[in-house]
């Protein structure tokens, strides 16, 4: 929401520029508390009561607190597959991961969020729900995309369909990140390298 | 818990077997109430009040919240650990993974809770953590000596250190059920196989 404004200059002054600063501290606040307590576990009063606001006041801003969710995970997210997608055109899957791996190295508490986000909006009933399987649907199709890119142009592998590979790449990164959040003491970068070898395989001979 | 005192027939009469039985109806509710709300947001008063318990009945067994957490993760883990081991053993990775990942495609709500637990604690602050940074030590220790029994036995390809590949596939494993539980109309079997054989490789020929 902070970004949509921030491309109208036109806007950014008085009362427009006040505005989406409060929606982008409600967002911060919002953050740090789903990342202690979950999304269920977190309140639009806790939320309020962090940045001296009234529940009046965020509510204004963010009518429910499922709105609030998805305005956090979209932060925290949007701007990463964005760039996975022109570096990987420019340079191939293995940069394009490393490049993202190696960011994400500085943005531990964003990542533990959208573990902990994705594990609880796995039940149906949640309401980030169709937000993560929209999510990724979407990652995983950049994946492919990017995949069979490499393989036209003779840079990786072809003897997997890029679809399978694509989702078996996204979740070994989960799965490497996960356990780097653990114990930090993990060389992710090391390990998403050997990993993404073995699943890109080297380009066919000849 | 429950598994000790199952082990010692002698000891399931009268008020032992009661307080065994006791034991695992609170776990089972524990298990229920912190997939729904997280650990964080799970309280023993409410885990008491779905079995209609008094709270001081509760904390007779489980003195502290954090203590049934751990029988929580117990019950749900231990069993598959041991059962891979001894799979791996006899017939390599390959066929061990894939029987404890048909295994697991029953118990969709248990996987949700250890996806949702491993990512809460994964934060160093929180009373799982070194349950959850051993239990990872543990399972790759296992994987990496399934890893390097089949590349001695030629099973596998050996290019790779035996460590490095089991952390990925771990790690695989990981994301591709996460992947799952927010899309069940995934393949979770089709996914597993195809990433088991590019991270393990053919064997080297000759």
């Amino acid at each position: 929401m902070t970004e949509k404004t921030a491309a109208r200059p036109a806007t950014r002054r008085g009362p427009y520029a006040k505005s989406a600063q409060r929606r982008a501290e409600i967002v911060a606040s919002a953050t740090a508390v789903f990342a202690a307590r979950g999304y269920r576990g977190g309140s639009l009063r806790e939320i309020a009561k962090q940045l001296d606001l009234s529940l009046t006041s965020v509510v204004h801003h963010f009518p429910s607190k499922s709105e609030l969710l998805v305005a956090v995970l979209e932060n925290a997210d949007s701007a990463s597959i964005d760039s996975f997608e022109s570096d990987s055109q420019g340079k191939g899957v293995v940069y394009a991961v490393l490049r993202y791996v190696r960011r994400n190295l500085e943005r531990q508490e964003m990542l533990r969020l959208l573990a902990l986000m994705a594990a609880e909006a796995s039940a149906p009933d949640h309401p980030a729900h169709e937000w993560f399987r929209d999510r990724y649907e979407r990652v995983v199709t950049a994946f492919t995309t990017a995949v069979r890119r490499d393989q036209d142009l003779g840079r990786i592998s072809n003897r997997r369909h890029p679809e399978l590979i694509a989702a078996a790449l996204v979740a070994m990164w989960d799965g490497l990140q996960l356990q780097w959040l653990i114990d930090p003491r993990r060389d992710l970068m090391a390990a998403v390298s050997a990993g993404l070898e073995d699943l890109l395989g080297a380009p066919a001979v000849g």
